[in-house]
């Protein structure tokens, strides 16, 4: 595999792994004192942050254009580009999440339990920052806005590595954000980057074990593979979705269309969208005729197991893109106009398949019978599940916690959205008296 | 390095591998029924467990006479001999233990958050087991059980490779608890063991991501550190301590003597016993000479830096072992009678020692001085950080938690010791109503 971004192995050379190190160091004791400002310090920085990328959107914007330019020029696709694309509209809300990042409730010092032992000692298990999180993403601008300003919220320091594509507009950017760090007596080091050390500088990355705290990859599942496989710093893995509705035979069919196309067709190229439809086959003579028409209609093209292949096509829908679904259909992501059907025999047999072949990151059941609810939710080994509800709701945005650093797809420390929660760590505080143990 | 439990590097031969993931993938699917009973069914399977122990006390103890045997003709040392003994009284003693796990809170199913979004979708964060989590330890038998029963209590399998030392001890233990879950219903490939591999097994449970959830190493540095360097499984790191007591200028001397005692000499071969003492400069005279008498009177020898050699040295203590540290001192968990002394010229000093040497275990400050406290407890990175109490008290048993599956000193997951909380990951669960994403 190659990866762009990314230099997989082979060795990283000294003086980059050294400059690497450093600056991981010196964003580590900028950290320590970021993690002792008040929430209404952090806040107040993230404002300015806002006001800076504001006042400089024109700056931002015209090294976009020209990352814009190259990347056409270099054949970049419509998709790509567009999330390449960081005009001064976009630029402008990003701005403006920065301000409800800002808003949000101080996740640090939280006491997460706190009792008196038997002895008197007064325990208290209070939320810190992690420290240094390192952050290798693909070309998406807004991202670097994202995590600065959830790290500085968190009392975390940021070490980013951005696609190379958007090289220009995250220089530009980040010159912004530390220029405002700058301004308010606070270090530029907590948000540095290493992008000028290209592939290497993500290598070095993920060697830096004792400097980095954690490493976040975010971007497509070659690129988090990558990380996962290679990196010597803890890594939470992240986005890859494998997406699942499952349609009961107690499920509402008029319901269901409507979920099943926004989730397919909402937005195609994110981890939250669908990628697979089961049905249950006492209600697939007549759910995927409706279904398949609605899909066809909406341009999405189908892959079919036997049993949906052949009412789909005897149903003669005008339009309708129908293909032999392979084994390999059912791990695949598509992110692409496309959606892979297949029809159970039982709500066993759906949750089985999905927790073969899901990436554990989002699947819906459309039901109306209460037991099939209470199976699916508790049975299926996803981070989200969703009732009778579309899976594009997956999103830190969505569930409150302002922008998010990811989704989670493992199950150690944090699991589906990554919001300032999921950014800390506890530390264990006990007040005594003299107590000794017997 | 070479460790006798595990095989760190070289090829796991492919039979050994696939034996293992088949083991935890039966494991997997046992695990995913245990999930589904109620508290008070894993409650009743405990007890069964706990009474199952002691009527095969016996048998266990035979076979622990053996291992004994063995380790003695083998030229064990006392300490690992007495960890090594699980003779009647405390096999009943580790029975006890396992009904104290039955009669805990059962963690799963807790709702940790839960709100309604405007749009009407009712979002529940549950409480849910990890999976299947693998053991590597040494050779303590009362872990195989303390293992089991947090791992069945929290819903979750367990993989095991104990210490050689202890194999038939383990057979023998894990023999009695399998029949215990056959007899009550439950698939005894919830509970299994990989020691019949030796090494190879251990090395075999560090590459079988994607069958095992999560690996806990139990044991030494040496053991410790193998597994995090070398596992593809997700490791949460445990127990090294290079623990730190930090006597203030407004610390009560007189509080502080029994509490270093009790820290250093309670018991010096566990993680949380005291290794390094500093002493504010200004309270040096005064609090060396008494603190050296009572540790030469409890035979801890002392690793003094310059100063404190002089202030000890002037003092003529009868019997004190007194020695200059070397830098290397300063890093070193001794795990023995010694304790290596520093006098520092402040708290920042103190603290800046503490976050450059310590492992991140736990701390103390003897302090009357508010400010100090709060700079202390805020400012020192570490898992549990004491105020005028020993760090003895850094223990799941000790914190409420029934036992405990180790002390984690990462920041990832779990921080400080591990009890069924930290045992168990969370799923999102979304009740709509037919909800789509504008």
């Amino acid at each position: 595999m190659t990866n762009p971004d990314i230099q997989e192995s082979g060795a990283v050379r000294a003086p980059v792994f050294d400059a690497v190190c450093a600056r991981a160091d010196a964003a580590s004791a900028a950290q320590t004192r970021l993690a002792r400002t008040s929430g209404a310090e952090r806040a107040a920085l993230l404002l300015a942050v806002a006001d800076a990328l504001e006042a400089h959107a024109g700056d931002i914007a015209a090294a976009n254009g020209e990352d814009m330019a190259r990347a056409r020029a270099e054949g970049m696709d419509a998709g790509k580009l567009d999330r390449l694309r960081f005009d001064e509209g976009r630029i402008r809300q990003s701005a403006d999440g920065v301000r409800h990042v800002a808003a949000l409730a101080d996740p640090l010092g939280e006491v997460v339990r706190g009792y008196t032992l038997p002895n008197g000692l007064r325990l208290n298990q209070v939320r810190v920052p992690i420290g240094v999180i390192g952050m290798i993403y693909e070309a998406r601008p807004n991202v670097t806005v994202d995590v600065a300003s959830l790290c500085l919220k968190s009392g975390n320091a940021a070490i980013l590595r951005g696609g190379h594509a958007a090289g220009g507009t995250n220089a530009a950017t980040l010159a912004v954000v530390r220029a405002a760090l700058a301004e308010r007596g606070f270090d530029p080091a907590l948000v540095d980057t290493v992008d000028d050390f290209g592939r290497e500088g993500a290598a070095a990355m993920m060697e830096a074990r004792g400097h980095i705290d954690l490493l976040v990859p975010r971007g497509g599942a070659g690129l988090i593979q990558a990380v996962v496989r290679n990196s010597k710093v803890p890594v939470i893995e992240t986005g890859a979705g494998n997406v699942h509705i499952y349609v009961d035979r107690s499920g509402d069919l008029e319901k269901a269309i409507p979920i099943i196309l926004n989730a397919k067709t909402q937005r195609v190229g994110v981890c939250n969208a669908a990628e697979k439809l089961l049905v249950h086959r006492d209600v697939a003579d007549a759910f995927l005729p409706m279904c398949a028409q609605a899909l066809a209609s909406a341009g999405v093209a189908i892959r079919a197991d036997g049993t949906a292949h052949r009412i789909i096509e005897e149903t003669q829908i005008r339009g309708v893109d129908l293909a032999h679904a392979t084994e390999e259909d059912w791990d695949t992501e598509y992110l692409a106009p496309i959606i892979g059907v297949r029809v159970v025999g039982s709500l066993d047999e759906a949750i089985a398949h999905i927790n073969r072949h899901s990436t554990g990151h989002t699947e819906a059941i459309i039901a109306e019978d209460y037991s099939a609810v209470e199976e699916f939710t508790q049975r299926v080994d996803s981070a989200v599940v969703m009732v009778n509800a579309s899976t594009r709701f997956t999103d830190g945005g969505v569930f409150g916690f302002g922008a998010e650093l990811g989704i989670s797809t493992q199950k150690m420390h944090a699991r589906g959205p990554m919001g300032l929660r999921e950014m800390t760590t506890t530390k264990w505080i006990g007040y005594g008296t003299g107590q000794v143990r017997a």
